[in-house]
C-alpha cells in the first residue's frame, strides 16, 4: 500500500471542480485542503470531498500538503506557481503559465533550477485517440511525418466575457495543439502563417477572431495545418491526421453513442459529441494519475512540463502576430 | 434533498461488486448492509464503502433497510427474492428468478399480489444505444417493425465449471436478447426453431452448445433472428437491427477508442470492445437509478418486472427444447 | 490475337439486354446472332449491336456459333439446354436449370457426361466483395467458419405476375445465396428451418412468403442464418459476414457516392443503392468473362457447373418444405 | 432522335485516349477525326472507333466537324482554342488555357466577343460526391460557408520529366482545387499564403515542391485551406468539406469494395482507391455530356468556361509567389 499524496486545490470554479472529483477519486491521492477567493464555494468542494477549507498561505505553508493543484484565474498562475515550488510542493499547473510570454520565461527559469515536479495542463495529450496515434507513429508504422492536420472545433460559443480576458484564439485554444504537434512530431515549429475572421462572433472583431485557418513548417521539414472555430453546428469536433511517408495516422472526431437510421434518402448516425467536456473529460485523470506517477519517481514520457509551457506559447505569440500584421511569422525560440 | 434509500446488498461475487460501486456512487441511495457467505469478502465491501457487515436475516429484518439487490448464487435467488418481498423490502433481483420455469411462475404468483417494487436483472434495456433505437421505433420512424436481427456473441469462454451451472446458453445468454425482443417490439414471441453446435469448446458438448442460431414469430406477424456465441476472435459483438415497413434502425457493436490506420492494403481502425463488460457496464448504474426512481414512485417505462423475467425465461425453454428436440417449439404463455 | 468466341443470344427481355451489351462489349466474344419470340425485339437489339436476328433451331445448326446464353422464361431453360449441349455448343443458362427439380435432375444426369462448358447463372458469386472475402478465407485469416449470416433484401416489390410464376422466393430469391453459401465455405448444408410471412405484399399470402428467416447446419458443423425481403423501405441491402475460430469477415451493403451532412442530431450519409441492379450489374459481366476463359480451356475455380445448379435448389426445395410444413427439413442429396 | 455533335479530337496521348473512348461510347456524339503528330497512334485510335485521320487544319476546316476537343501538350493550348474558335467550330480544351495567364488572357479576350460553345478541363466539378455537397449547399442545409477544408493527395509520383514541364504544383495539380472551391462557394480568393517543400521527390528541390499546404481568404469572408501531395503510401485521397454557421457537408475520400476483417486488434476495410484515375474516370464523361447539353442550347449551370480557367489560374499564379517569396500574397482580378 503506496502512501498517498496530500492535495491542495488553488481554486473551485468549472474546472477546479473537475480536479476536486479526480483528486477524491484517485487511489493514490488524498484532497487535503480547498483554497477559493469565494469562501462558500470552497466549503461546499470541501464538504463533499472530505477535505478542508484553507487559505492559500495555509496550504502551502502546511507540512501535511505534498502538491498543489492550481486551477485558479489565468493573472493568478505564475505567483501561485513560484510561490508552491518555492515552498517545495510539487504542482501541477493549469495553462497558461502567463499570457505575458517575458513573464512566464521568468517564472519559468526562475524554477527550472529547483528541480521540484511541475506540470502544465496540457490534458489533451491523454486522449486515448491521440496517444494510439502517438504510439504508432513511434512505431515507425507510417514512416516520417510529412504532412499533420488538425482540427479544433469548438461547439458553443463562449461568454463574452471569457473571450475579452483569455489573450485570444491563439493563445487560449489553438495553443492546445501546438502543444500537441510538438509532442506528436518530437519537433519543433519554425514558421507560422495564420488568417482569421470573426464569423460566429462578429461581437468581438475588434480584439479577437473566432475562425482561423495556419500552416507551420517545422524544423525537420514536416508540413502541418490547424483550423480553430469558436462554435459549429454539428458538435464538437477534435480531429488530427498524421500522413507519413509510408502511410497515415488519424486520430478521428468522437460520435455520441445511438441508433443508426437507415432510410431512402440517407444513412443516419448519432452526432458528434455535443461540447468539448465530453472528449476531454476522461483526460483530467489521466494527466493526474501521470502526474502522480512522476512525483513518486516514475518515469512518465507524456508528462508536459514548463518547457512544453513556453514554447506552445510561444508558437502561439507567432501565429498572433501572423494574424495581426498579415505576414508569416517566424516562431522565438524561447529557453527556460 | 431526498431521503436517501437504503439497501442492502446480497452477494460480493463479482457482479456483486459491481452493484457495489453503483449503490455507493447513487447520491439517492445508502449501502447500509453486506453480506455474503464469504465473511472476510463481506467485510472488505462494506469497508470501502462505508457499509456494514450483516446476515441475510439482520438485514431482511432491519428498519433501517428499504430495499435489498439480490446478487447471490442462482439457486438462492427466489428464495431470497421471496423472504426479501415479504419482509417488505424493495427487491432489484439478478436473473434468472429460478432455473426452474415452473418455480419462478410460482413465486411471481405468490409476489405479485403484494406490489412491492420488484425489478429482475435485465439490464440490457439500459443499453444507450438499444433505448434510442426503441425510442425512435416508437416515433414511428419505421413504421411497422418486420424483420428483428440480433447478434448476442460473447468474446471469451467462460470456466467450464460456470457452463455447468448455467442452465445452458438459452436461459444463461440467450435470454437477454428474448427479453430485448420483447421490450423493442412490444410485442409476444410465439414459435421458436433453434439449431446449436459446440464448436469453440467441444468439451461441453455433452450438455449444451457455444453457438447457436435462432429463428422466431413474433404474436404480431414480425419474424426474428438471433445468434450467440461464447467466443469471438474479434471482441464483444452486440447488435440489434429491426427493419421496418418504413426503414430500418440498428443498434451497433461498438468499437474501442483509437487511431485509424490507412495503408495500401487496407485502413484498420481500433477493434471491437475486449469483452461484454466494457460494453454492458454503464447499464448496470442505469437500471439502479431506474429502480430507485421507481421506489419513490415515479412512472419508469422499461423496468423489467417479475412478469418480463417470467417471460423471458418461457421463450428461453421453448428455444432449449428445440435446440434439444430438433423441431419448431411453440412458447408457453405463462401468466403470473 | 485471339480467336473470338461466336454467342447465340436466345431470349431478349430485361436480363437478355443486359447480356447483350456484355456480349458485345467483351473483346473475345462476338454476339452473332439474337433470337426472340417477339421478332421486332431480336431485331432492335441485333442491329443495336450488328448482330443478326435468327430461330433458335437456325442457330443451334449454325456452324458460325460457338456458345448460347439462354436468358428466355424459365420454362424454356431446361429443353433449350439440351438442345444446345446436344448440338455441341457452350452454354451459360440463366438459373434455375428447371423449377422441378426431378427434371432438373434429369437434364444434368443427360448432359454430364457430353463434357461441354456449361455454366448457372449465379452471377453473385462474382460480386467483388464476396469475392474478397472467399480470398481471405481460404488464405486463412479468421481460421474455420463457424457461423455464417447472410442478408438478402431486394428494395422493389417484383410485379405480381413475376410472382405467381417465379416459384417461390425460396427458389426465386434465396437460391443465390444457398449457391453463395456452398460455394464460400465449400462445404454442404444438411438441415434448413424456415419461417416466413407476406408482410410487404399481403395478396401473395395464399402461395408464397415476401419475408423469410432461415437457420441451416453444414456438414463440417457451421451454422448459417439468412433473411430474404421483397422490399425495403431503405435499398437494396445484401450482406455477408462469415465468423470464423480466429476473426470474422464481412462484405457489406454498398451505398451510393454523395456527400455526408454533420448537424446538431446526426450524421448522414448517402443511403444504400436503389435497387439490386446497381450492386450486380458488374458480376454479369465478370461471369460472362470467366465462362469465356473457360471455354478456352482456362482453369477458372469460380465458375458455377450444373452440380451447383442443382445443390442450390434442394436446398431450396428443403427450405419451401420447412416454410410450408413448420419443420426441420433435411436436405436431399443430389447427385448427377 | 437528335442529330449527333461531329468531333474531331486533337491529340491521343493518355487522356486524349481517355476522351475518345467517351467520345465514342456518348449517343449523341461521332467520333469523326482523330490527330496526332504520332500517325501511326492515330491510326490505332481511328481504327478503334471507326473514324478517319486527319491533320489539325484539315480537321478545322472540315463542314463535317462541329467541335474539337483539345488533349495534346500544353504548349499547343493556346494556338489551337484561337484557330478553333475561330473556324467557327465548339471547343472542349483541357487546362490550362496557356502557362503564361497573361497570354491565357489575351486568349481569352479575342474568343469572348465570339460567343461560342468553350469549354476548359475542370472536369472535377462532375465528381458525383462534390456535386451532391453542392446542391446541398444550395439549398441552404448548412447556412453560410465559413471554412473550407480541401485534400489533394496524389498517390503516385508523376515522372520528373512530366513535372519539368508541369508549371509547378500550383498550377498544375491545385488548380482543380481553386477552380472546386470557386465552384462550390461561388466566391473568389482574395489572399493567399502557400509553404511547400520536396519531401518524396528531392530530386525536384530546385524548381518545385511536392508537399504543400495552403491557406485563403474569400471575398465574402470565407476562410479556406487546402493541402497537396505528390504521392501518398495509402491511395488517392481528395476529400473536401464546407463548414457552415448551420452544420457542415464533406465529400469523402473513397475506398475500394472488399471485405472487412475484424481482429483482435483492429477492423480493416479496403484501402482507398490506388489512383486518381479510379476516382476521376467517370467525371470525364459527366464534363462531355455537359458540354454536348451545352452546344444543343441547353442551359448547363456547371460548365467551366473560359473565366473560370483564368480565374483558376490567377490563384495559382498568387499561390506560386506565395510559396516562392514567403509571404501572404493578393490574388489579381483577371477579366476577359
Amino acid at each position: 500500500m503506496r502512501t498517498p499524496q496530500r492535495f491542495a486545490l488553488l481554486g473551485c470554479g468549472f474546472i477546479g471542480q473537475v480536479h476536486a472529483a479526480n483528486l477524491a477519486a484517485h487511489p493514490d491521492i488524498v484532497l487535503a485542503r480547498v483554497c477559493d477567493i469565494d469562501i462558500a464555494r470552497a466549503e461546499e468542494v470541501a464538504r463533499r470531498y472530505g477535505a478542508q477549507v484553507a487559505s492559500v498561505s495555509e496550504a502551502l505553508a502546511s507540512d501535511a500538503i505534498d502538491a498543489v493543484l492550481i486551477a485558479s484565474a489565468t493573472p493568478t498562475h505564475a505567483t501561485l506557481l513560484e510561490q508552491a515550488v518555492k515552498a517545495g510542493k510539487a504542482v501541477y499547473c493549469e495553462k497558461p503559465i502567463d499570457l505575458s510570454l517575458s513573464r512566464a520565461c521568468e517564472v519559468v527559469a526562475n524554477l527550472t533550477p529547483l528541480q521540484v515536479s511541475v506540470t502544465v495542463g496540457f490534458n489533451r495529450r491523454f486522449d486515448r485517440s491521440h496517444q494510439q496515434l502517438k504510439a504508432q507513429l513511434e512505431q515507425g508504422v507510417i514512416g516520417r511525418p510529412e504532412l499533420i492536420q488538425m482540427v479544433c472545433r469548438a461547439s458553443q460559443r463562449p461568454p463574452l466575457s471569457y473571450l475579452q480576458t483569455s489573450g485570444g484564439q491563439m493563445r487560449d485554444q489553438a495553443i492546445h495543439f501546438f502543444d500537441l504537434l510538438r509532442w506528436l512530431t518530437g519537433d519543433e515549429v519554425v514558421t507560422v502563417g495564420a488568417l482569421g475572421a470573426a464569423l460566429a462572433m462578429p461581437e468581438i472583431r475588434e480584439f479577437d477572431v473566432d475562425t482561423s485557418v495556419l500552416i507551420m513548417r517545422l524544423q525537420q521539414g514536416a508540413l502541418a495545418q490547424l483550423d480553430n472555430t469558436r462554435r459549429t453546428a454539428y458538435g464538437y469536433d477534435e480531429r488530427i491526421s498524421v500522413m507519413g511517408s509510408d502511410g497515415m495516422l488519424v486520430s478521428e472526431s468522437q460520435a455520441e453513442r445511438g441508433a443508426t437510421l437507415y432510410q431512402t434518402h440517407g444513412i443516419t448516425r448519432p452526432g458528434l459529441y455535443a461540447d468539448w467536456f465530453s472528449r476531454v473529460q476522461a483526460t483530467y485523470y489521466s494527466h493526474l494519475d501521470a502526474f502522480v506517477r512522476h512525483m513518486r519517481g516514475e518515469p512518465v514520457a507524456d508528462l508536459p512540463g514548463l518547457i512544453d509551457g513556453l514554447r506552445a506559447q510561444a508558437i502561439a505569440e507567432a501565429a498572433q502576430r501572423s494574424l495581426t500584421l498579415g505576414e508569416f511569422t517566424e516562431v522565438a525560440w524561447v529557453t527556460a
